[in-house]
């Protein structure tokens, strides 16, 4: 497929465009063709227009055509066969096997909402039926049942350019949920995610909806995400990335004169609590597992473990030994772009500056700069000095770690208790450790979305219990998760029918349930 | 029970602060004993570290702890038998009838929570179970709940001195939730509030639960208020009141370093839709209706009909014109305070002012200034006018409305595309008439979190299915409600529990379900 570098409006190239920008191959440098035009705020207003045109329809295609359509597009990606790979891997430097795994995510993700929607009781319909002689009034028929917020903004991420991007998390569950949606994508791999859009419009024909229900924006700065989150139509905004460009969408979703929810994942430490009986008794596996977990995708995972704190003492020193010998044999990566590579250097000078914090153990390999690579490295201090500075709790994106030791559970405690907002807190311990330091899990239980016991917070599951996401600043909602078939609540809201008759009823909420949905009916759970 | 005019921090009284303040009763504008202490800075920092100390425990103390606490806030409300609802009376005017009847839903909101939470299945427990054999990597074992956010602020509402104010939903909500609690009470009724808090704190007591779990300021201005949406250790707002007020409550949350969740309802219109074959039909009945809805309480409702559109014609006429006769029977009433009743009369003059718009009718009565009255009035205009001016989109609190005549069914769809977010739209219709007038139910749904059939929308039910939240204006957040055991959703987080052994889980996500809740168990609901 030869790639036009239009975004794409309801279907439509967008008109051209005085601006243009290209890829980069982060692994050689080289710009890769075509070039893509930037998206204006007027493309930013008709992607709008036509999204809440098509909301008017989608919104009422039912839950059943709606899962043909979550279907359809992840035939469509798979579709697409090996070109998507390749061009994903010349964009983002990832290599094959991963981003193969990451396109049967994406198709999984499509697939599960789907298989959610068809099953129907995410609905949580609840009827309370009508009591006329009830004192000392009576009571209406009422029907309460989850409807779609309307066109909803999804912006792709860096880090995941098919699982977190244009037919990402957030738009299939978008969709799922009956929101229409535009795409700004991320400008580091644009030729994906035209790709990616093209197999949503062949899905949108397949299924005969109107185009409108999706549009694909290009643009490097953030003037068009900014245009989008800005405009009077859009009821809703999903984001995955930096803290600064998600508050920045935040703030102005806030500051709208009709004010929207903004869905923002921005940055976790996911910090590694080691308890003495699983550094005596399993010292080995851990350092392997740290290592491992931490240089995953070279660092660039929302949960890579960047704070692990230890008692000090002889365990601790024999682990960090070995912990040491395993980050020797790290290899180094190419990252995503230049910029990220560019932070995360900048990044690790301002952690080497410090005064108290010295380096652990590095890989042996050096970084090739003309290929865009990190090379993972480890840092060690005390909490005393993590407590003096609050940098170190600012998120290098990459393949580094701080390693914190304690003198006392106290310390630890207060260490924990410091901590902000975090997609993710692990604890790796015994049964007898966890019985010791219940405190310290109650402590990670308020900080975190997702609470680890001996396992390592990196490899996000896409099922009904996960929960990614946390307190501010891991995101800017912490209701809410932006993995598993729970991310569907983010685009809905409560809507009740009084008195309706059964005619003018949705089937979630007919009498005799034809859906055969779990609701809630006269205040008891039934099918 | 003698009033001391103290804010409450963990039971303990504030101390005397430079500032006081009283209540007026509005019937005969006689100011009203004892004078209340001004909350400072130093009682909301106060109040919130106490909640946050009190939340370590009140969190861990289980579903069926916190029922027997909500309950027994009930029991100890009536107990304060008739003195409550004489000091209400005098604080609000009210009269105890309606008191009567508020303090019998504040109670049921109570037991509606503690029944909720007994049952267990609110948190949506969801359980994946590991998969360790699964290729090419094995699933953790996942187990997701909702927790409690930590303390919330609850600021009482004017209109409702039992039901939306210390004691009142927010409260009984997110003290279900597992959340503590610190209450600005609103100063129209001070001593109302500290009965009611003395209430909840014999049920602290009899409960033995930390004092903190609740505390109560006083304050007349913003301050208060504001300090405690500041504070650091908050988590979250429920908010009941004006635009003005909601907005910059919701500002001052964004602006946080860490935001937090606002939960305001700030006003609304509730228009009604008056369809051809109704007016035909039933015109004396809806005339009747919506005298009595839109006067209800001296109009002093969040639901009440602030705006009645229908088709123009000799149908329309007729029904104005028997909605001008029960008009003028229409008692005058006394108003919560003296500055809503300045802000009604203002309200007034300025629809009056407006070219266009003229009285349809009015009471016969006058209103008496010093009881702080208002005479109950309705105007008219058409579409074209109510479209050319904005200003007739403000809500005026008090027994007031507006109809508007429309020219055709566009001009009716026109009518409600233009309006913005509320908590309910009614239709008025015979069967055909829904049938005909699809799309302006399909608007009315899109703009209001409660849409009504045939009734008149004030009178709200508590209920598993009740919506009363709606878009904004109406509110801050529309996938949330007021009203309705589903108000327990604001106050919760979910957090995943990764790997951890049956020893450390909650009883919600163990194995064997002591609980029997309902639970997403591998996909399928299940108890």
């Amino acid at each position: 497929m030869q790639l036009h570098g239009h975004s794409l409006i309801a279907g439509k190239l967008a008109p051209i465009s005085s601006k243009t920008f290209n890829a980069f191959n982060p692994a050689d440098g080289a710009k890769l063709e075509p070039a893509f035009l930037e998206g204006t705020h007027a493309d930013a207003d008709h992607a709008m227009r036509h999204a809440e045109d098509a909301f008017e329809i989608y919104r009422r295609i039912g839950d059943v055509a709606r899962a043909e359509f979550l279907d359809a597009i992840a035939e469509e990606i798979m579709a697409l066969g090996e070109e998507l790979l390749q061009r994903a891997n010349l964009e983002t430097g990832l290599p094959f096997d991963r981003l193969t795994m990451e396109r049967g995510r994406t198709c999984g993700q499509l697939k599960a909402f789907a298989a959610l929607i068809r099953e129907g009781s995410w609905v949580d319909a609840r009827i309370d039926t009508a009591l006329p002689d009830r004192q000392p009034f009576p009571r209406p028929d009422l029907r309460r049942m989850l409807v779609p917020l309307g066109p909803v903004v999804v912006l792709g991420a860096s880090n995941f350019p098919l699982a977190f991007s244009v037919a990402g998390g957030d738009t299939a569950s978008a969709l799922a949920a009956g929101c229409t949606v535009v795409v700004k994508a991320h400008p580091a791999h644009p030729g994906t995610s035209e790709l990616t859009a093209a197999a949503i419009y062949r899905a949108i024909e397949k299924c005969k909806l109107p185009h409108g229900v999706f549009s694909l924006i290009h643009g490097t700065g953030a003037d068009a995400a900014l245009a989008l989150v800005r405009h009077p139509l859009a009821k809703a905004l999903g984001f995955t990335g930096s803290l600064r460009a998600g508050r920045a969408l935040f703030d102005a979703a806030a500051a709208r004169q009709e004010p929207i929810p903004v869905f923002a994942e921005m940055g976790s430490l996911n910090p590694v609590f080691l308890l003495p009986g699983a550094l005596r008794e399993r010292s080995e596996q851990i350092a392997a597992g740290l290592k491992n977990s931490f240089t995953m995708g070279v660092g660039q995972m929302c949960t890579k473990p960047g704070l692990v704190f230890a008692l000090g003492g002889p365990d601790f020193d024999s682990f960090a030994q070995k912990f040491r010998t395993q980050l020797q044999s790290a290899a180094c990566g190419t990252m995503l772009h230049r910029g990220i590579c560019e932070n995360f250097h900048a990044g690790i000078e301002r952690v080497r500056s410090l005064k108290g914090v010295v380096v652990l153990g590095e890989s042996d390999a050096d970084a090739d700069a003309a290929k865009t690579q990190a090379e993972p490295v480890a840092f060690v201090t005390d909490v005393e000095n993590f407590l003096l500075h609050r940098e170190l709790q600012e998120e290098v994106f990459g393949p580094y770690t701080l390693l914190v030791t304690a003198r006392s559970t106290a310390e630890l405690e207060a260490a924990a208790r410091s901590l902000a907002g975090q997609l993710t807190g692990t604890l790796h311990g015994t049964p007898e450790d966890l019985a010791s330091f219940r405190s310290l899990a109650e402590i990670l239980e308020r900080k975190a979305g997702r609470v680890v016991f001996n396992a390592f917070p990196t490899g996000v599951e896409v099922c009904p219990s996960m929960q990614h996401g946390g307190p501010y600043p891991a995101t800017t909602d912490s209701r809410s998760t932006s993995v598993g078939t729970a991310a569907i609540q983010r685009w809905v809201r409560p809507v009740c029918l009084q008195g309706f008759p059964q005619s003018a009823l949705p089937p979630e909420l007919l009498d005799d349930n034809p859906r055969k949905i779990m609701r809630i009916v006269n205040g008891a759970l039934t099918r």
